[in-house]
């Protein structure tokens, strides 16, 4: 088989990748080595910038977020017993953040796929990208018992952090950055409606929580927790009555639950490898770079790589130019370091660190305090949460 | 002797005090354990919030200031090579900053109290501060081998980080937070043009560099370097080779050097004590907190515990109400930790720490980029530059 871009997964990255180049014009072919069920049985946050949502518009997948989302106009810092809420909407001259799972997302893109006839091969094994140092490259497979080969002009991995793209690229070629956080969060989705209609981010000194929600009737809760905790070990009441301690008192007495249907505990990390591209080889999105998810960053980041690659690949097809895809690299890192940099920030400042010492822990108080009496920190704060420009 | 208000200490802080008082008729007297020329000798930066040259001028001791200091509008944060400038004046709506050296408002301070004639005890040994849990506490000192006594109303400990105030606090009612930073600064005074008429803070892969001033033909020149590092292995040509290498080149070309007259290694060091009230004693400046001189926030921060106190002691003698007093160390401590905030924030953001990682660095880059390209951010650090309000 041959194609123009041979994408590597079929996360909402790969899936955003392939429809916008197939509105334009350009061959594509998506490969996951999982199926649909898989991937749409992952639970993901779901906080999307405007620039995620144009190109999800782009994408001609918009239609059910723009009815089913939920526009948020601002969020809220709890610490000290009390709410700062963040306003965005005033702060940024109008700008907003949409609530709409990634699932949700992800979903849609299929859709969108199915219906654009644009072709997906999941179930492939050991999918393999050979040869992107020269001028043809080719992705290998196995389905069904038999290896495959797709040729191509590019390919593109946007087959997350342990996926086969960034192992493919010999270990002198790149450099990675990482950060490790000393904690974890304990995450629960129950069907009840969420404790606010905005999303609150609390700082405590038993640690971090956060009350976030998918829908009008599906809340997701999350409390900072050990790295060696064990869900097991986490009741539904244990959950709950944690999460109440954590919360003003007002949120804690209007916390309604129910019995929840997923609990997991997630570890948090920063990771970064640059370059993005090696040669005819793209890194996009997580396969790229991990954040944590304080700030809901990471789907966006992913947008905006492709938003990146997508319009050096356009160019270099439409236009004979390689001014975009030479530039890919480095334009895209300039943007995810700062959300890299703004997601280790927020993280800092809202979650409580077991090796903190006491001056540490006055200069978090003091920054929070800062923060939420200055009309231009908080304005700093709402241009990276509502997400800076492509 | 008795006296309303005996302060401790005549830095830059009990002299504003003290004037402050006289000028609003509250009797006041100033001990300190060294002369006036020891005092003057002294060096110390220079650079004055608006809030502080205000206070100055209530103290009358403005006139000099007005007529020599340097009115600054911006400076420079330069890295990678190159000047981005911070318009503290168009950020700030119309704020700037005075460079006129420590030592001259000291000794404006002093002056003036001479012209008032309002007394200083100067040589006192073993001042010791009494009884500031009851209702009558008094100070006792050595003079020409003879011990004195002064009654007095209230203490104000104005003699800096090593002074006897704070020690003559019991341990068990204080709370003291603390930061060694792991470097020093390599100071040189020269009488030679400034490099630039503003001041350059440089964040280079050699350490950080300040280029500084005190008047259009005096230079205060510093150099990150490591604790252990010697003055006496630094001769002016090293000093001026090394500054050369941290700043972008155009500068580096336009440095003029001239032999120093004085050079010196300062440690880095943040420290809080709390509270900043014991009874009838007072902690002021220096002696209750120690910032480092990044943002010079120092002298600031005195000037601005010097205006709750006195707002307080007013309020006491003139309209018989405690609130100002009672407020005092809360008032002090909210401005106090915003200060060492942003004194330990720009600190970490400008120099090199040795023990930083590869990920640390690279979000040390990504926020000096994200800083200078948002208006927000650059908002928020010239707001505290120029000092946030009392």
């Amino acid at each position: 088989m041959r194609t123009q871009i041979a994408i590597i997964g079929s996360g909402p990255s790969g899936l955003l990748l392939g429809q916008l180049l197939t509105e334009a014009g350009i061959d594509n072919v998506i490969l996951d080595r999982v199926n649909k069920d898989y991937i749409l049985g992952r639970v993901r946050a779901g906080v999307l910038e405007e620039g995620t949502v144009g190109l999800l518009d782009e994408a001609k997948a918009g239609a059910r977020l723009h009815a089913e989302g939920l526009l948020h106009d601002g969020f809220s810092l709890a610490f000290d017993g009390r709410d700062h809420r963040i306003d965005l909407y005033e702060l940024t001259g109008g700008r907003r953040v949409t609530v709409y799972g990634q699932t949700e997302v992800t979903r849609d893109l299929m859709e969108r796929r199915e219906m654009s006839g644009a072709p997906s091969i999941h179930d492939a094994i050991n999918v393999t990208p050979h040869d992107f140092d020269g001028r043809s490259p080719f992705i290998t497979y196995a389905k069904d018992g038999i290896v495959q080969r797709i040729d191509c002009d590019f390919i593109a991995g946007c087959d997350g952090f342990h996926g086969a793209s960034r192992k493919a690229v010999p270990e002198r070629a790149i450099r990675n950055f990482e950060k490790v956080y000393p904690f974890g969060w304990l995450g629960v989705l129950a069907d009840v409606a969420p404790v606010s209609h905005e999303l609150i981010y609390a700082n405590h000194p038993r640690g971090f929580a956060l009350c976030s929600m998918r829908s009008t009737t599906r809340s997701r809760y999350y409390i900072q927790c050990p790295l060696d905790e064990k869900v097991e070990d986490w009741s539904d009441d244990r959950f709950w009555d944690e999460l109440r301690r954590r919360l003003p008192a007002h949120h804690a007495e209007a916390l309604t639950t129910a019995p929840s249907f997923e609990k997991s505990i997630a570890p948090l990390r920063s990771f970064v490898a640059e370059p993005m591209r090696f040669g005819r080889l793209f890194l996009v999105g997580d396969a790229a770079h991990i954040v944590p998810p304080t700030g809901a960053k990471g789907l966006n980041l992913a947008a905006s790589d492709v938003h990146y690659l997508f319009s050096g690949l356009r160019e270099h097809y439409q236009e004979r130019s390689n001014g975009g895809i030479d530039a890919y690299s480095q334009r895209a890192l300039a943007r995810v370091w700062k959300a890299v940099r703004f997601s280790w920030w927020m993280t800092t400042m809202m979650h409580r660190f077991p090796d903190t010492g006491n001056f540490d822990q006055r200069i978090q108080e003091a920054e929070l305090d800062y923060l939420t009496h200055s009309r231009a920190a908080s304005t700093a704060l709402a241009e990276n949460y509502v997400g800076l420009p492509f």
